[in-house]
């Protein structure tokens, strides 16, 4: 028997009490249909046995392809509670993708929305270790093969109760795979416990109550939701499910439920300050987000609708938000312009989390001069515990006793830090620092542009240089020399890039993601490195 | 070197966080003088280096004897900082009471302030561990026998860093005596992953933030001040320190510091709504309280002052708070009266804590029928690790695995508990069950009483029967028979008491907890037992 004084930390003990304390409160709301959190509990605990019943043992995986649904919410707690692992995986990805990841991961079950069944026809035979597909079908779409009625798998389940505890709080809960730009995806495995600790930092950084209406505008396959599927649990707050991110039914929504809360990234805001529904928020409304730096412009312009905005930036790897640009005293009475332009720095780590600190290549904390660029690294219980089978990804990820985000940051002088590059895309031209960031922005604030995306190219004097692959807007001319000249207008000469190269399209990941080394493939071939 | 995924749990990283992100907010108010977040973590890391420099060891006990002061406040991390242990000693002890404390404890520095010092003169001779004694002078005392001053502790320290951690999240990071009404007092073990647990918990359910200015009426020395000294340093909040308990301070503090937040027994609440000072909170004050039931009456009194009252219930082998009596949807609209009823019970476990649990002897929950009584008893990360050197009582406090609280409590069918009886004190009147708690509420809701005592007498006809021990308000009146007239419209009339003795004054702990062992000393003097 374990110590009186001690438990190990898991989300399942969330859904435990709030099904104790509120078992009559609104736990989900989802098209109309209502679900109590005692029925909330029911239903895990049903889905729990019902994998037990179907073979599902301790630590295997149960693959889930769905969007914002109530069974998706409840699969992370259902498939946890008999210590199997919950992989959530990415609805936007192409089939092939994806039967990539349900063979790395091993996944013995794959748990899926009918709609998005059907897609996976094409690779269904090739599935190497899934032995049986459960269909949940809300749109009447046939999968087109055979498949278990997810009624038919609840059916094999039963209403005893089974404990909300784990055996060891290190033990994975959950395995997100990452959509990289290159290479093979990569299973990034949660623990209850960093699950656990990770839930009450959103709700502590994210100001939710008992009276949270969160409304699910962010994928509950990136970062399990970055964790707020268990943190809302946890407060006893309500979940609005949304299949769809559809600005005119995010707004409907926001007014019919009164929302109070949702996380969602800047790209997501853009199209709801843009819609022809936007109108002041009818509540208090807290905004989180992440996923890339917000500029000052859309925070202003969610401030102006009456929304609060945290700021937070992580990664899969970091559970989700990692960093919250935490106020300070008398942000209150900075102007509309300051007050967006400190919001759109990434600030401090969260209160669970250890201090994030910005390197050098030898691991030396740069200078906090917001200038100097080094990488973002993190460690503590808000980092992932590795890569599923995959020990050599973590050492590199881990070495020197650190996650390596591969993100490019300064630090400012009051130990915020504030991102400049993704993914070390930076140019180094002259021993200067080229964030192509700030060149791509330069760049698309041309009218003529739709897109671009900013490379090093080896460079005989300077080392590297900047190169622009640019994409035109439908009926619009630009030449090269036109943009480097209105680059110029904007930024120091020397960050112009040198050559731009007008392209129909760009290569990008099925999730959206530019895939930069293709580019570079081709400007760096013939040399050994990609830096210079 | 450990997992880059696992840090282990201290509130240590909670001053260390405040102190990278609010450097310069005001961490401390005392008396007029202000410390940011910065210094307080330099003067911890200090306090830290001069107890390491004085022959302080890991896992070494320090006592303080301190009123609730800034350093009093520091020591919560200075100490721990090297991995000592603190022990805060509760000042209204007597010096013989404190003498055993420090023996028990086998500290070997004993910090305190002065005036307290001087009254421990007479024991100093006698204590058998204590080496050192180090004495904070703010008042002008000589404690009147050789002490170190606090500045020269300090001058043996330095400013070099020391890293904010612990080795192991399960070492002892304090024990706080308990004060029990009976026997040798017996140290509560407190664990860093408990304190860095139990303060997220506190920041969540009293609703602290970055906004709180928290008011320090309650002693740091109970349990360690309910982990807030750990948790308002976790917010970035600042803390108001607070010499001594009273009424016309307390008010004058919340008006020119704009206090948010405190926490006080029941009795504290009392005093302040009948000071001459009371008025209407000119900001949002959310009080949460505990260390007694609180009455309807005085939830109703504060509240109608403008407060939130979160109640909460636990015992320092808690770590203060253990359970809450959380909100439910519709509490808004329910009238005075019903709120004050229901914010009454002591509720549901925290959000960190396990559920608890009513049960009778053999350990089997007692039926939700708010009508069996049984024992609270409590288990997981919010329950002490132990008593030091004290196997024996810890294996008695832990039998069939959970801590026995030795409280007795209704189980209502929503699974709020609400307590009956502190310490099984209540009578049993032919075979039926009479809470003396429930008593004493109907007694002083009469007009004229102040405060009142029940105990079981013995009776040869019903076995037992309550008696009344009552103090009358200053100039008002009242008979025996005119109170149990009251009682007897309120309650069945078995609960009234058969006699009630009108009292100058009730015997009482230092701490202020009435000595019903004293009351039943002379009523059941020439019996065996206590109970018939």
């Amino acid at each position: 028997m374990t110590a009186v004084y001690r438990s190990e930390l898991t989300p399942l003990a969330f859904l435990e009490r709030s099904s104790i304390v509120w078992p009559h409160k609104t736990a989900v709301i989802s098209d109309g249909r209502t679900i109590s959190y005692a029925d909330m509990a029911a239903h895990a605990t049903r889905l729990g046995h019902a994998l037990t019943a179907s073979g599902v043992g301790s630590g295997d995986r149960v693959a889930y392809l769905c969007p914002n649904t109530p069974e998706m919410l409840i699969a992370h707690f259902g498939v946890p509670l008999v210590q199997a692992v919950l992989v959530a995986i990415n609805t936007r990805l192409s089939p092939e993708e994806i039967r990539v990841i349900l063979d790395h991961s091993g996944a013995t079950m794959l748990v899926g929305d009918s709609a998005l069944l059907a897609s996976l026809a094409p690779v269904i035979r090739d599935l190497e270790t899934v032995t049986e597909i459960v269909s949940i079908d809300e749109t009447g779409t046939d999968p087109g093969y055979p498949t278990t009625p997810y009624a038919d798998l609840l059916a094999r389940g039963s209403d005893a109760p089974l404990p909300w505890t784990v055996d060891d709080e290190e033990r994975t809960i959950s395995i997100n795979y990452t959509s990289g730009t290159t290479g093979q995806p990569k299973g990034v495995m949660y623990t209850h416990r960093g699950a656990y600790l990770n839930a009450l930092g959103e709700i502590i950084h994210s100001h939710h109550s008992l009276d949270s209406v969160y409304l699910w505008t962010l994928p509950m396959f990136h970062c399990n939701g970055w964790c707020t599927t268990w943190g809302v649990t946890a407060i006893g707050g309500t979940h609005v499910c949304l299949r769809q991110v559809d600005a005119a039914e995010i707004w409907a929504l926001i007014d019919s439920e009164g929302v109070t809360h949702f996380n969602a990234a800047p790209t997501v805001l853009i199209g709801l300050a843009n819609a022809p529904e936007a109108h002041r928020f009818p509540q208090p409304v807290t905004i989180t987000t992440a996923g890339a730096p917000p500029s000052p412009t859309i925070i202003q312009a969610m401030e102006d609708l009456g929304a609060t905005i945290v700021h937070v930036y992580g990664l899969t790897e970091t559970y989700g938000p990692h960093t919250v640009c935490e106020l300070q005293p008398g942000f209150a009475e900075f102007d509309a312009a300051e007050r967006a332009s400190f919001l759109a720095r990434q600030g401090v780590s969260y209160i669970t989390a250890d201090p994030t600190r910005v390197v050098d290549d030898d691991m030396v904390d740069v200078d906090k001069d917001a200038e100097t660029l080094g990488e973002v690294v993190m460690r503590g219980n808000n980092v992932m515990k590795g890569y599923f089978a995959s020990e050599e990804a973590t050492r590199d990820a881990f070495r020197g006793g650190e996650f390596h985000s591969g993100d490019i940051a300064v630090w400012h002088p009051d130990n915020y830090i504030d991102l400049r590059d993704r993914s070390k895309d930076i140019v180094i031209s002259g021993g200067e620092n080229i964030s192509t960031i700030e060149v791509e922005r330069a760049i698309v604030s041309h009218p003529s542009v739709l897109e671009c995306a900013v490379i090093a190219t080896p460079h005989e004097k300077w080392g590297e240089r900047p190169k622009a692959f640019v994409v035109l807007k439908e009926g619009q001319h630009a030449s090269g020399s036109e943009i480097v000249d209105h680059v110029r207008g904007l930024l120091a000469h020397f960050k112009a890039p040198d050559t731009v190269e007008v392209v129909l399209e760009l290569p990008k990941t099925s999730t959206g993601k530019i895939q930069k080394y293709v580019l570079r493939d081709k400007e760096w071939a013939g040399h050994d490195r990609r830096v210079n």
